[in-house]
């Protein structure tokens, strides 16, 4: 079924959404060809690009070969892709309220994790790369709500006793988790610093996803000031 | 089945994703105890509501009656209970592509229709109830933010010859996006004028799940300056 099934995977590294993709993809052996899409050169905004990949204008995205179907948004795609394809059981549960654990943080993410360290990177770090001024009061709020939310996830979401996001398994929630929590890299804050739960699920993760989630992150890593 | 799985419902009909999901549990008829509970008294951040219902201190939230089983997020708490229960099929479509462009909607409305209406209903007309200062220059630049995203959805999301956000059929896509777009209304905004397709979507959406729809918005239209 996977050979017939391939798909075209548009992404970019420094995005953590298409790092997550990646990661899945790579993990699960999905037969894809590599689309790689330049968000710097605005590649996801050409009219081409809306019309044949995804009318959001945003990567990830994906295009099966076979049919032409056309699918953004990366959560949206890596549950597509777990139906589809044959892919272990644990990435996205079978069993309902496992699954309904998984898809509970996916969604409080967008809103939490995301809104937060993707905010604080894209005024600190992206935003000066377009030229667009700084404020100091701004960018303190903003790294203030940041810390807030992953302290919360440090104190309310990881546990001891219970090695990834929605249990004891690694799911699709701990990818899309990871690759968030590793981009405010880019401005120079490393969310495993003072919080030692977050620092050994990122471990974990880290070795479970070997070597793909070191390649997902080599491109992001280049551009941190400090390297981790 | 259902009978024996009955839920308790925990919300407040001013906030979105509450009433779409109160009018995806009255029409589909699931077995649930109606819990409101006031967000303007906090009453989602107690130790109690936080030990017992959600961790997340957030509505909506549902506990199972029999298993004791809890779940937060709408949209998590829309996909668990459309495996779980038997509702008809367009709500979450079993067709893995018509699922996909449910759930691909669903991804997209967090960062763009939820993040622009709700954030420009909360600067506006939340914040002022509980004694926070509008910039008029924060204010006009949320709204403007909001506007392009609404008009985005006019151009882009929503077709003549689609009755539907997914397809040609109602989905809870349509109730997260509907209950969202009515928000802005607080603050005297009406996402219909100048849209044509947006109007004649709400209006199909009203109209299918009448008088549900109407039910859940009475609460917050009271509010509203110019109730519509």
């Amino acid at each position: 079924m996977a050979a017939a099934r391939g798909i075209r995977f548009y992404y970019d590294l420094i995005s953590q959404p298409c790092r997550a993709l990646y990661i899945f993809l790579e993990q699960t052996k999905i037969p894809h060809q590599k689309c790689p899409t330049a968000l710097r050169k605005w590649e996801h905004t050409t009219p081409e690009f809306l019309r044949t990949v995804n009318r959001f204008g945003k990567l990830p995205a994906i295009v099966e070969e076979e049919s032409g179907f056309k699918l953004a948004e990366s959560i949206a795609i890596l549950r597509y892709l777990s139906r589809e394809h044959s892919v272990p059981d644990h990435w996205y549960p079978r069993d309902s309220r496992r699954r309904a654990r998984v898809d509970e943080y996916l969604e409080w993410q967008h809103s939490n994790t995301r809104l937060h360290c993707a905010g604080y990177v894209r005024y600190v770090w992206r935003g000066p790369l377009r030229g667009e001024a700084v404020e100091r009061q701004v960018a303190e709020r903003l790294r203030l709500e940041m810390i807030a939310c992953l302290d919360f996830i440090e104190s309310n979401l990881l546990r001891e006793d219970v090695p990834f996001i929605a249990g004891q398994d690694i799911s699709i929630a701990d990818l899309v988790a990871a690759c968030e929590v590793e981009q405010p890299k880019l401005t120079g804050y490393d969310a495993r610093v003072g919080r030692p739960k977050m620092t050994a699920w990122l471990q974990r993760v880290k070795e479970f996803t070997h070597p793909d989630y070191e390649a997902a992150h080599k491109v992001m890593l280049r551009f941190a000031p400090t390297v981790a």
